[in-house]
């Protein structure tokens, strides 16, 4: 029986997490639950999963969950709130296994102090390997203990890599479906609107990530989080356009072998292997084989997609440099989707951004945390001079 | 340092093999090496390799290398004929790894005693495991010593294997290029001619096996060899034509992901891994991934390739069914080479000769090797029937 913690219950992933814990009920009890602002959900949740804890983000909410769970007679509920909230579910004595799925920087302490605990941790937080990656790998070897990649890629990755050790790794082939602009001309991309960058080709997930996947800025964050997670420099992590994005990705060893990894596009699957692993459990996610037609590959586009290019750049330096990327990135990504800034600003202020950035190796999440503010600062002003300049109508409202 | 015994080492995957030991002089040591009739090669071999013991066929090329060996002042080298000799270069007691690279029926006693004399086993040998695959894997088992397929589909299974257990397994993936009558329409078989059969549009290979390509046969046993090998009935092994030849083979897991392994179509490939297993080193065998283009896959068409399906029901069937199988293609193949039958009589000289074979189980190499004399003698007489039949000029003259 694994016992499972998960930061950000009410997301996309905790979701797919309780649904993968619902298909197993034999293998998988929640012990404790994080959730944001999503009150009903958060009481729904906690009426079927009966956890030991839950944690909300606002005091008020934590009061009306508390009162609500009373009447509904589950008063032995423990329900707690913020960031202290959050890090007491992410170290809950009963969990053994930590699904860090809150989006954004405020999930980067709580995981930490997952990792420090000593619990197996799953990680879809993107920022808890871009931006505070050097920290929690290097605390996750001292404790012994895998980070098990909760994202297809990196799922994919770790699953290959079983096939060898990691010294027997000559390089890592992320695939990138290529987003919505694979074949659109570059001289197009000042006049892309959001609306196209929304529509893309294969995956349906939150508008951030979209965008992401528009600029392949998603895939330079992915760049950094293998070299994060499988400890290999930025050389050996290379981006091969696949818009089926059947092949999830691949690893090339040393004797010339490559392998690569494919399944259904269905998040319950990595998170199925990562609660399980080093077992794997019977799924019904079974993807027809016997009707694969066609496979394409291409490189990437460096040009055409500068994003790609800057995130080898700051993952090359480390430290305070991928943390501004992402501030960055969030911050100008946020502006497009207000109509603040065209879409080719976006590498723009990502490149300013991070080559403004000057603070180095960080020591601490909160030193992460300062470096994070500060990126966002700088990256809100250059937003406000690009408005300025190019007098797009929208006004600024771009929120911390 | 890997000492190494080669049973074929004159052939192609004993060249291959050697070629690979040439590659890295301080890993592996060439300590005995078993050749057919190919003397001058031989002597070459013994000269470049100083191996404790040499065996060749016939006991007067024996006679004529050991005087040859002594006049080059390698007269230390000992020299052995025949079968025994063959025994004696598979369980040479300073030999830790065998090659079983002889083609035919002539390997199985020499693979054998390797195996019951501890010794890990690379299997290149395809009778090996489809004539005497239960008795051989039975034995590695009470041995506790792996048996490495040589072959890349195999090889490229038992690469995706490690991403999981056997118990784990949903089912395995053999590709097959579909040989040159993948788009041929079936009302066209019964002209298909020598030459065109030998035509294969992937791999350069020996007459026998390209043929065997033709008819799809070689994915049979194939699929036959995958059972044995891996201790998985034929309905968890799966064909999938994939004319490219770049995925070599897959994995499916009972979770629903499938690891796929490609490389450059080099058999130095699982040669080398074979021999450096569960080690992998640095080779210069590099596929240009960032190259890769487009995959195409299809199912295949048992209708007009009789001889998969055949193999499936000899695979269930097991025992003697699966060594007429055997017998009876290379009896087959032999014929259509020879212009005696034509390429449509293969597969119905196969069906006829493995309905017929009613021995069951086998219990010893021997009993082996009398059903596979059976089915030889029944499948030439139905060439002859065959012949009759169809009036085809040539003369029958299938060797033994």
């Amino acid at each position: 029986m694994r016992r499972i913690a998960i930061l950000g219950s009410t997301g996309s992933i905790g979701r797919s997490t309780l649904s993968v814990a619902e298909s197993y009920p034999d293998r998988f009890q929640i012990v404790a639950l994080a959730t944001g602002s999503n009150l009903k959900v958060a009481f729904e949740q906690a009426r079927r999963w009966r956890p030991r804890v839950l944690s909300i983000a606002a005091e008020p909410d934590a009061d009306v969950l508390r009162a609500r769970l009373k009447q509904a007679g589950l008063g032995e509920i423990e329900v707690v709130h913020g960031a202290a909230g959050t890090v007491k579910v992410a170290t809950h004595s009963e969990a053994d296994f930590v699904v860090s799925a809150i989006v954004g920087v405020a999930g980067l302490e709580a995981t930490y102090e997952a990792v420090k605990a000593g619990k197996t941790v799953g990680v879809a937080n993107k920022e808890c390997l871009v931006a505070a990656g050097e920290l929690i790998t290097a605390e996750a070897r001292r404790q012994g203990k895998p980070l098990l990649p909760i994202d297809s890629e990196h799922n994919a990755v770790h699953q290959c890599l079983r096939g060898g050790r990691l010294e027997e790794v000559e390089r890592i082939w992320l695939t990138a479906s290529g987003g919505p602009f694979l074949n659109t001309p570059r001289s197009e991309f000042d006049s892309i609107t959001v609306e196209q960058a929304l529509n893309h080709p294969t995956w349906k997930m939150g508008k951030r990530i979209t965008i992401d996947s528009a600029t392949l800025m998603n895939k330079g964050f992915e760049v950094i989080e293998a070299c994060r997670l499988f400890h290999l420099p930025p050389a050996k992590v290379e981006v091969l356009v696949h818009p089926q994005s059947t092949i999830h990705s691949m690893v090339e060893f040393v004797d010339g072998s490559i392998l690569a990894q494919f399944s259904v596009t269905d998040m319950r699957l990595p998170i199925l292997y990562a609660l399980t692993y080093p077992e794997r459990i019977q799924s019904d996610m079974r993807f027809p084989v016997g009707n694969l037609r066609h496979l394409d590959f291409c490189p990437p586009d460096v040009n055409k997609f500068p994003c790609l290019r800057i995130a080898y750049e700051a993952a090359e330096a480390g430290g305070a440099k991928t943390v501004a990327l992402n501030a960055a990135d969030e911050v100008a990504v946020a502006a497009f989707l207000e109509g603040t800034i065209g879409f080719a600003d976006i590498p723009r202020i990502i490149e300013d951004t991070v080559s403004a950035s000057n603070r180095g190796q960080l020591e601490s999440i909160r030193e992460v945390l300062e470096a994070d503010t500060e990126a966002r600062r700088y990256a809100q002003e250059f937003v406000l001079g690009v408005n300025k300049k190019t007098g797009h109508l929208r006004p600024i409202s771009v929120v911390l």
